[in-house]
């Protein structure tokens, strides 16, 4: 038997980073633009800004940056506090998933003591 | 910021134990039988007992026995392996606890390094 678990930041408004929120962050970084980063987690637009500004409005600074302007609309940009939010929720994951595997070593449902 | 989190416990079939199937297990406990503990979680008596034949099939030995016979049907006791699947899981839990506490504590979007 193992031990699983999923992990989210909250702000006192609500879920501040959670899985999901990190993926879209990441490909935002990757791709430039919230309308791609959408389309390859199969996500609306309209859901993806809605959790982009949620984070924008629950950080002390911004995550993320929209430069408009240029052919074709403007694309977006992952501020340092937006990388420094990835890592945060990337290191605490990496000891989440130490956690579990230390703790599921314990776990036994004998009952014959 | 506050990490939180939910925690399970899965037998390599799936889950084994959660929050939900605990809650189950203390309501069968307290209230003597599977359909009334169903009733007051506003869940089906088929629901219920589904959950329950999981988890006596996903453990070493059951967790759960039904008595039958006895005007009205049954009722539903745990095993001691039952009780100390409820133990377990609350271990796990205050344990869990603690962890996202001192985690948080540890939690910081600070970029001016």
């Amino acid at each position: 038997m193992h031990l699983r678990g999923r992990l989210w930041i909250e702000a006192p408004e609500g879920t501040f980073l959670g899985l999901g929120r990190v993926r879209l962050l990441q490909n935002i970084q990757q791709l430039g633009s919230i309308s791609a980063a959408a389309k390859s987690m199969k996500m609306s637009y309209r859901q993806a800004w809605g959790l982009v500004k949620a984070m924008n409005e629950h950080s002390p600074s911004p995550l993320v940056e929209r430069s408009t302007g240029g052919k074709g609309g403007g694309g977006a940009t992952l501020t340092p506090t937006g990388v420094a939010a990835i890592e945060l929720y990337e290191t605490a994951l990496q000891n989440f998933d130490h956690y579990l595997q230390t703790q599921s070593e314990t776990l036994s449902l004998e009952t014959d003591s």
